[in-house]
């Protein structure tokens, strides 16, 4: 795998990015000593910042001018914000002591302040959600953060079931991923007054890139080494938490599922069980899928009128592609 | 201690009650067993059900005719939503296997799920709150979210810190109980179209009423018997959560706060530090300071037209008050 760029997509709002850091640092930060060295701590880890960014390039694809208003800015700072608090409750849940190469939240300031933190996240983003003023993008972002929770508890009742239906998985990565970039690019765009067929193509566009940035994730997890998972190929598969290479696999080898069954609790199983999906086109077919779900949202972006934005749409789905490289 | 009645501020919204309770299990329970059985043990639970009952009087002591309308009705889910959102949580934080006399979530179910079904119901609460149609409503509710994190971040910064000054502690207590109360009383004149007068007077009672209800709940800590707390008396203290009758004592005795600070790590620490509150006058001036709150309820009361609701929302002072004896 090459090591990809940032690529272009990002250059347009890589300003805008760096105000909202500070945004939010006085946003947050302000009110708590606990939460400001929090929120160092979080805002500044780096990240590539994906979703704000596709906030920010919405915006700027559909508002006059192409400079963002202070409402799309708003509305990018509550993305992350959002985006933050499912991550520090995700890292809470799966008791993680590592993420973007640096110490959670929770391992180092306890469970309890990363969970509150979080809590306090939510609320905040209600609050200035209700200011930017319009009730169709506080349902919007009311609907991620019940997705959220809800693609949580799909994965935990479907572990180690082989009869998990490509259906479920696709649902599960829509509550968990694509959620957040479809109804905030289509927010960006309720806020730029656009006619519903670009909040439409946005609100597509999303979650087609949602959808190929999770499927690529689940792919790099059989295919990744270590250093760049931060964690051993295969754990996804370990954890019964069964995606698309598997799903596929159990298409050609109904054996996987026996040991899918038993949770690999017999010496090599586990093993066993990697080479079946390595053996099978589960791998290849996976790489389509993410490919499918790319063209899809690329196709999406021709409701738009042309713009350097666009084009930045554009390049970000294919530095998402490019993760599979 | 007597054993007090529900008296009469419940009977006039009792069918409204029971009508919540079908509701939310059919929006709650709908999408996925997990919820569906967590919802069935958390709103069929008992409990007074204060919170939304103290919506549905607001509602009908403020709408012209005296019927809560259908946005009122959804607002009382709302309440009770994230209030049991913020009780799933508190669990998880505090480890409680035990409330209203059953097993918490988390005790059933697992941390994972309590925390998720937290998140889902904050989440839900958004969607339903952005389709009553009032961002004022959407922005008072957001705001007592983020207090809940802020009251917990709060406690978890003054534990065994005998400088806590009254005004923190109050704080504390309006973030943690006083503010849903608050904001929910004024959501339901803001409904109602009420003017800005009786919206101000609803939330001063609410904020009053919490106030009340927290300064006596941190009293019974102390006077109660270990089967009315189901815990035994003294948690607070020895948890080093410094309440109202601890804040007075230390007024009086200096040497409690040697005990606190060392946090009671020498034998007969916590049984001399309860000694020298019930010796003091902290606990008759807690006292004191419940029923100062309770009146200023009452007196924002006045500014209500007359109504039976009217008489119910000041009955409920008397049953707060009632547990004091």
């Amino acid at each position: 795998m090459s090591v990809v760029s940032a690529g272009n997509w990002s250059a347009l709002v890589e300003d805008d990015l760096s105000q909202m850091t500070r945004s939010l640092m006085s946003l947050v930060g302000a009110k708590h000593p606990v939460l400001h060295a929090a929120a160092e701590h979080l805002f500044n880890a780096g990240g590539k910042r994906i979703r704000p960014a596709l906030v920010l390039l919405a915006s700027r694809a559909t508002v006059a001018g192409g400079e963002p208003s202070e409402r799309h800015r708003r509305l990018a700072e509550i993305t992350e914000m959002i985006h933050t608090a499912s991550l520090l409750h995700d890292d809470v849940i799966d008791t993680s002591e590592v993420r973007r190469g640096i110490e959670t939240v929770n391992a180092r300031f306890g469970n309890r302040v990363a969970m509150l933190a979080g809590d306090y996240l939510f609320g905040l983003s209600s609050v200035l959600l209700a200011r930017l003023g319009s009730l169709e993008v506080v349902e919007l972002l009311g609907e991620v953060i019940s997705h959220f929770g809800e693609g949580e508890l799909l994965q935990s009742t479907i572990q180690f079931d082989p009869e998990l239906t490509f259906e479920q998985y696709l649902d599960k990565s829509f509550y968990k991923t694509a959620s957040l970039m479809a109804g905030t690019s289509r927010a960006a765009a309720v806020l730029s007054g656009s006619p519903a067929v670009v909040c439409d193509a946005l609100y597509e566009y999303g979650r087609h890139l949602g959808i190929a940035f999770q499927v690529i994730d689940d792919l790099l997890d059989f295919t990744g080494s270590t250093a760049q998972l931060g964690k051993p190929a295969g754990s996804d598969l370990q954890d019964g938490n069964l995606t698309a290479p598997v799903l596929y696999a159990l298409e050609e080898a109904p054996h996987l599922g026996v040991l899918i069954e038993r949770q690999f609790d017999e010496p090599g199983d586990l093993e066993k069980a990697m080479s079946m999906v390595f053996a099978s086109r589960g791998i290849e077919r996976t790489r389509e899928l993410a490919q499918q779900h790319a063209r899809e949202a690329l196709t999406n972006l021709d409701a738009l009128p042309a713009s350097p934005a666009r084009e930045a749409l554009a390049d970000l789905v294919d530095y998402i592609l490019g993760r599979l490289h």
